[in-house]
């Protein structure tokens, strides 16, 4: 019973078909076909917006491209101390950019505080060009900021002339929460450069950068080209994003796996253990002391320590395939 | 009737069977799964040395993730003119090592001319460290060099202290052209990095970047991760990689994409039409009178016009699932 | 009255008399000239060791070289909060290293706590490779770590496989302050690394990277020419470096600098100012009321607010030629 | 008898008085005193349009960000085979750039042949995106474009959407060889960004950066800062600049240069050897039997062989300082 990442699953049947069908008829490589070619009126569509989108081949890889669109090689990104950017991506952020400064900002469960946020582009004078906000929504924290809490940092963002981005390795999970259009989350609000992410919530291997602006498609072309991310057969990436957008099969996705994550939360507090952030996604972090986590994993239930949140915390992820039988399970062992 | 890449096709049913089987069970991220663990292992059977491959989503990536744990920022990578990482990567190899300098060679057929070499090995001087010489095995002109010829090569970059990499995005291709074994055409010459090749011969998303050493792959291991190239869910790489070497499908691959390639070479030339370089591999370069290229395409075949092989040229790529009713029809309307 | 900045005043006679001597004779350019020549002899003498000294233009070269000579671009540097380096370059340890990380660790005085930095070593997995601890010596704040204070910092590094640097910008400063040698100060402690600073204490032009090893000394010579620090008439800035170290002028300069800084800041203790820092080289930082500061800097006083020590904290640099009557007016007028 | 180099000599006295006379006052650091805020009204003058200067330390700094300023890090730039920035800078131009490509181009007498020129841009598809011309005033091989020729260039370029960077290291001794105005040799034939050459002709450790847009100089701060070449005294650097023009003593210099070098060419021919090419600046590149050089160093005349330009050539070096009398004395030696 494993709720180690939303990594563990593979994809539904839907987005396995969609690969199939794109292999049965030979067609022209590198994007230049008719799966591609529908990826950019049909993201339009899903944003109301002009939308550029380019598959890649990890949230990396998004990360990177989409900060690089919005950042020059000596611009700062601020962003929250637990961002994935800034703490699990192995200086990515910096190759990609060429390199940028990233620097990590506090806040209460993995959100960035706007005022401390103000403080410290103001105090940024010499490190680097105040550049770029990077919000992650949902967050690293399983929290998922309001549209008025993202407002109070956009405002801050354009006060000093940063561009924003989001990383939304979780984008489909943070709609679904706050039951919000992907337009009200994304450029209706000021964002400029979008890690759509999709591997963790029903792809294999495709994730999207998306832009709204024709001048960052331009930029992101080139940039997606030097980075070996044009995939010589990109319609397979293609087929996978199309596929996860049909049908609102992320949205059902998400769906799921928030909804297994608010129940396990609930059994969890009314198994008398504390939650170190609240559960608005699909992650929950319990405190949970070193015999039950020891008795937990003999049991069979795999999953992550998690100290940035606390000495005593673990993470537990729920996916769109997880059974509910895992979730009752863990309830029942918590008990 | 396409005939204008390798990647116009999708993969064989052993190749998508594989990765719905990884499908089926969840299990850990980032290359901690099984499949992956299976690879090294079967990697250095397959080379019959120790060997440490890492699966990557293009073969942009490849070439760079490997030249760049060969090559240091400043040093000097000497390819041929026509070589796939100085004329087709959109500055990736640059990107990847950090600022290093290309510098083309001639040579007849794509193929690296070793004196030439050596007299641009000895001329480089203050233009940056001469630190790597990069083959293309097969190579973009359809050529494949013997293994003499290799040794030739190697041995001028060893006297000179050179690092070889070679770009084997063809790699099956030559194998079989050759009759050789991996391990002769890799590590026995003295290759130290190879770009593994597999999209263009029957895999979707999946090449490799292989080495030989454990300090080369300890750096490869970091500028992968940096590079946005470890796939969460990394399985369905090395599921593709796995499948590919199975029951030597990518020779059997390889073999009917050259034999397509040798029989159509074969029929053109019987038909009155000169070929701009040898067909050793699945690539066929015939030159072909602007009134007859029109003709073949009003009739549906599709191709490129390849200017730098000759102004006449144009390149009629054979994969591993050209039906041989293409190769008839194409020879018949050429006659 | 001018309290801004080391950088204000230019160099003592016997450096501008050494660069009017060298310019009598034509010489070989780019380092290839009698003075250069005498530099690593001279160095290998001043610091009891086999020494490597490279002439750069700038302290922000001299710290991204040696930065990068001991940082691969997916390391992670390990600095005070208030380092140079991560407050003041511009992201130039990015540019140099090829995009490794800085990392912000707090303790008082500016100076690195081994306790904290050995915590975010710890804590430091997956952002990048933990790689190098940066300390400066003497600190922005104008304290200087005792010999054992570094020696529990080195310690730390070494336990967890870093390399160590020092950004000696002020290292002549503390030299004279710990009154220690500059072999105590550096090789002997365990540093790899150093920016010797000069122009700072004397120079006008000339800072060095200074290396112990021959293997750090040739990475460096390659990142030197790179980065275009490879001066066509380097026997100029050699020259410099030359007359600074002759009959212990850096040292001389350093003691008066440093003396003057001493003297002012009893001077403001006695006046009943406090200081946000102990005086320990040759910078002051006393709190200073706004309408303090607005009547000092009517009276023709020049110096720079610093709130990074507090919001009331002002700076004040004593130089090699700062004249004690300015000492004497500012403490009289602080009175 | 040094023919080397033009770096062998050092200043003339007024830029060595410049300096001493900088060195009486102190003053602001960092570009922020009285004669940094002189240079840019003082280029805009000389160059008759609003001209934004960036004293720099090294040649290869000046072309490194001048280069980059008009290249994206996936840019090409197109230059003679035989320029400096593709010959002898180890990497640099990829280093400031963040990775563009140089692509050499072939023409007589080290210049750039405008036909080849448009053919090499035509056939650069997918390496990188076609950026920049550079072109250098005067030639590595002596000769000096006339300002038709560059026009012919400038537009090849401007029908590609290119920038155009020149290299003027020797950027007087083209214009006296011209006989043209700064102006009529930099903007108004279209260079976007020129790296002011002075050192080879009269400063210690100051070149000069270039440009004529606002926007370019802001991108030049940009990366002068991250690239630390913002000296803290810069003055020093500034003085040197400010001296170089006054009185027109950069066309001076560069006069008795190009002077010396005719009259030396004169004296070759005179005496039946023969010039590899045409002597326009003040190099001078005879070819000169195996025997006659080996005469000639016994005898003391210092000077490089020069193979670039053919097995026998030798390259001298004529510089503002040159003495006739080894002018003379070499003529003689030679006859």
């Amino acid at each position: 019973m494993n709720f180690r990442s939303d990594n563990i699953f593979g994809c539904p049947a839907a987005v396995l078909d969609a690969i199939a069908r794109v292999n049965e008829t030979p067609t022209h490589p590198y994007g230049n076909d008719p799966v591609t070619a529908r990826l950019n009126p049909r993201y339009s569509e899903v944003f109301e917006h002009e939308a550029y989108v380019f598959p890649v081949s990890s949230g990396t890889a998004a990360n990177g491209l989409s900060l690089a669109a919005v950042t020059p090689p000596w611009g700062v990104v601020f962003c929250h101390r637990l961002a994935h950017i800034v703490r699990d991506e192995w200086c990515a952020p910096e190759f990609f950019t060429g390199g940028a400064r990233l620097l990590a900002v506090e806040g209460p469960d993995a959100r960035l505080d706007p005022a401390r946020l103000e403080a410290q582009v103001r105090l940024t004078t010499h490190a680097g060009r105040p550049s770029t906000v990077s919000v992650t929504e949902a967050t690293e924290a399983g929290t998922v900021y309001a549209l008025d809490e993202l407002r109070a940092i956009v405002d801050v963002a354009r006060r000093h002339g940063l561009q924003v981005h989001m990383d939304g390795a979780r984008f489909a999970n943070a709609l679904v929460s706050l039951g919000c259009s992907p337009a009200d989350l994304s450029w209706r609000l000021g964002v400029d450069a979008l890690s759509f992410g999709a591997t963790k919530n029903g792809t294999l291997t495709a994730e999207g950068v998306v832009v709204f602006r024709k001048d960052l498609a331009e930029d992101v072309a080139h940039r997606r080209k030097r980075a070996g991310q044009v995939s010589s057969k990109m319609r397979f990436l293609s087929a996978q994003l199309e596929a996860y957008l049909a049908d609102d099969l992320w949205l059902a996705n998400a769906r799921a796996a928030n909804d297994a994550a608010r129940r396990l939360g609930e059994g969890l507090l009314a198994a008398g253990i504390e939650l170190a952030a609240p559960v608005q996604a699909n992650l929950v972090f319990p405190r949970v002391p070193a015999a039950l986590r020891d008795a937990l994993r003999a049991r069979g239930f795999e999953f992550l320590d998690w100290p940035a949140l606390g000495g005593d915390v673990v993470r537990l992820v729920c996916g769109f395939a997880t059974p509910a039988s895992h979730v009752d399970a863990l309830i029942a062992a918590c008990r």
